[in-house]
């Protein structure tokens, strides 16, 4: 069994494989079934198929990448709480970028995201 | 020592009645000394110092409330993890609503929030 630091990085690759594929069931596949996103200017996304329309529609506005950067990982048995900062970009351009917190489970040995919430740091428009 | 649900609860209502006051600094000692804050459009807010401007900031935009419902606290140890909603009065008025992740730490027996990351749950504007 991988330990959480290892599996984290192992499940974040996958998740920016699949982004920049443009693959929402890709990135879907790496949180558990039970899991929730909460987006800013949304109300909570909960489950596998709102979740990949999340991210369906995040590439239907543009986003061709994201870029996860690990700040630090907490540990504690089956649950690791992650910190960290994100670069999302449209074609070439930095789109946004932010912060995030994602609270990890081990789901059968492979870690995923289960709770993932995230905001930007870009000033307000 | 009270277990987190309780320990939890009994800092939130700190936390509402300083923000009620207007009392940054009452909302400060709510937060471990090595505490972290995400605001969306901002960078990481740290420490005691940091955090006090930060909500000294928002009373300044006019907030004059602030209600928190858990929706969920998982128990890991000395270590807690909180999902809830707020809504964020100014005078008679709704001014916000969302949604937020607190990630707790037992302080000397007293739960005080060591990372807080929220988002507005709003249409954008």
């Amino acid at each position: 069994m991988a330990g959480a630091q290892e599996g984290i990085s192992a499940t974040n690759q996958q998740f920016m494989q699949g982004f920049a594929g443009g693959d929402a069931e890709a990135i879907a596949r790496c949180y558990t079934a039970e899991a929730q996103l909460f987006p800013a200017h949304s109300d909570v996304v909960s489950g596998t198929a709102a979740i990949t329309a999340f991210w369906q529609g995040a590439f239907s506005l543009g986003y061709t990448g994201a870029r996860l950067e690990t700040a630090e990982i907490e540990e504690h048995g089956d649950t690791a709480i992650e910190y960290g900062t994100y670069l999302l970009s449209a074609g070439h351009a930095k789109a946004d970028r932010g912060k995030y917190v994602v609270i990890w489970k081990n789901d059968g040995g492979t870690w995923k995201l289960h709770r993932d919430i995230w905001n930007t740091s870009q000033p307000a428009e």
